[in-house]
């Protein structure tokens, strides 16, 4: 319970309405469901909607009806949808829940923003994006748990881009927030801009490479294909994920991709320079890789306090705490964001 | 019991002697130790044979000692050490263990037979690599079950090299090939050359895009680091492996590696002009990695057979039953290198 504003902060503060239920939306659906938490959604799908269904969830395979049913119960709204079905669904939200608060959970967050904007609805917009997954989709994928020690990038472009920032858009950045909490996500706080050039680096192109890899394996034949062992089976594993997520989120963040892929390029010339030699020498690339790996390890690697008998596991990001609409508190967004911080909200 | 030459194919005729206890060697003399076989060994490092030693097995840090030991029982070595250390160890086997055969579990085969060859050894030699490992090194690392259902590649380019192969050479393949069986291994049999064309597109290409990968997100800094999930854990695993190890299968491979690698950046260049476009479009890449990736896992599945209730877990590669010898084998060996198949020595 907040002294100041008398909200106990681990309360979202009105039902959830889910579009989409594949992976992602249909884990956060059970999560919130397990939670006690009123939830309910949508999937365009009729099979996937009649499985979350007989699986006793409170879901539709109509959109108009869920949204009007979103506006009625002035729900929060996440769009659990690729970055292509995106748009279609920000119109069907003006047009049936005009006035829903919203977020999304697609993995490329200034091309939603970007198309929010084109529509005027970012005074009820908060972008998401858990960075959780597997190389399965559909609701047959989805489970409890997912999100569990990932983290949960909540963005806040608009307290900047915004002339005056109005108290029902804290409400939902707080909602969203406390989502994130609610699923056992750590909240970390980026701005659209930010959040590309890093999924870019940690994600889209682990899958390009991985891809590249794949392939050039299969261009090896029978025998390499027979050779190949754990460490090729856990670099290639993202090539597994369905081809039109993967041009969903790489296209969706072409420009950032680019310049990652750049970076990438840069280093494997290099290295291909260094081995075509009378003395190959990669001592550049393994050493540099390796250190950075220990960096990584540090940053992400979970750990059990040795200090406490408690048994939660935390991860080694720093932790800032925060109260949504103090005069501080867009400089502690961009702090974290800086530091790739957790945020605490009380 | 084979009716033709009365040995029971499970056997390894002699004593095994492995030099170097580090991950591959340290994981082998203890799974040779457990199935009863007579086994001893050498490590550099004096704490590390003074380990093994604590834990019950016959370990020395003497080389001299346990090479004329192996002369004595005419032992099978096994060389389990990185590339960089062969030619030295070759050396030692001439003086002081000048009839034993041999075999080598390093991950490049054209560099361990080229220097076999240059000291005329090749009669006594026959090439392994098992396609097994952690990122971990050193015989802190080892363990038992580690070849379980991994690949054990034998090599047999002896045979085509020599003018006439002595009942002797065929008797240390043959022991070499019941040590992959003994150990839970699939056996597939490869010469040096098509083994590291296929190394270099599936383990070592596999390494060189992992350190890229890995700098390239370490460049991003703190808020990237913190944003990397699983997919980036598990692309850049072997980022984590000791340099060192790194460079010496690299290096060792270079010429195969450069090929691998200038069909990985075929991949990419053409990836980025298509990313890089007004309309970005990488439904090839994206395809074409989503099809590899599903031959590899058609191949390197491991299921139950449905047919039988057995509970031996088998891998989709096919088999070939051979026995050494005779007259159609040699013809049998390179089938099965074309087909990637697992052999069956009767």
């Amino acid at each position: 319970m907040c002294n100041t504003c008398q909200v106990t902060t681990k309360d979202i503060s009105r039902p959830v309405c889910i579009l989409g239920l594949g992976l992602i939306g249909g884990s956060l659906l059970r999560d919130l469901h397990a939670a006690g938490h009123p939830v309910f959604g949508y999937n365009r799908s009729r099979s996937g909607a009649r499985s979350a269904s007989a699986e006793g969830f409170d879901v539709s395979p109509d959109l108009i009806t869920t949204l009007e049913r979103a506006e009625t119960e002035d729900a929060l709204i996440v769009l659990a949808v690729p970055m292509t079905a995106v748009k279609e669904l920000l119109d069907a939200i003006n047009e049936y829940a005009p006035t829903c608060g919203f977020t999304d959970v697609v993995s490329v967050k200034t091309a939603v923003y970007d198309a929010v904007r084109e529509r005027g609805m970012q005074e009820r917009y908060v972008g998401s994006h858990p960075m959780a997954g597997t190389a399965e989709s559909g609701w047959k994928a989805s489970q409890t748990g997912l999100f569990q020690n990932a983290v949960w990038v909540v963005t806040f472009d608009h307290l900047f881009d915004a002339e005056k920032v109005t108290a029902r858009w804290i409400g939902i950045w707080k909602d969203v927030t406390q989502i994130g909490s609610l699923v056992g996500a750590e909240v970390v706080p980026a701005r659209v801009g930010p959040h590309d050039a890093a999924a870019a680096r940690i994600s889209h192109l682990t899958h390009v490479l991985a891809e590249t890899l794949a392939i050039v394996a299969d261009h090896g034949g029978a025998l390499t294909l027979s050779l190949a062992a754990g460490s090729f089976r856990d670099a290639t594993r993202v090539a597994g994920t369905d081809p039109a997520l993967v041009r969903a989120m790489c296209e969706g963040n072409a420009s950032a991709l680019v310049g990652a892929l750049d970076e990438a390029l840069s280093i494997l010339n290099d290295t291909r320079a260094h081995l075509d030699s009378p003395d190959p020498n990669i001592e550049q690339l393994a050493d540099n890789g390796y250190r950075s790996r220990l960096r990584y390890e540090a940053r992400s690697g979970q750990r059990r306090s040795k200090e406490s008998v408690s048994p939660t596991i935390t991860s080694s990001r720093p932790v800032l705490r925060l109260h949504p609409g103090t005069p501080n508190w867009e400089k502690q967004l961009v702090d974290a964001e800086t530091l790739g911080a957790r945020i605490e909200v009380f």
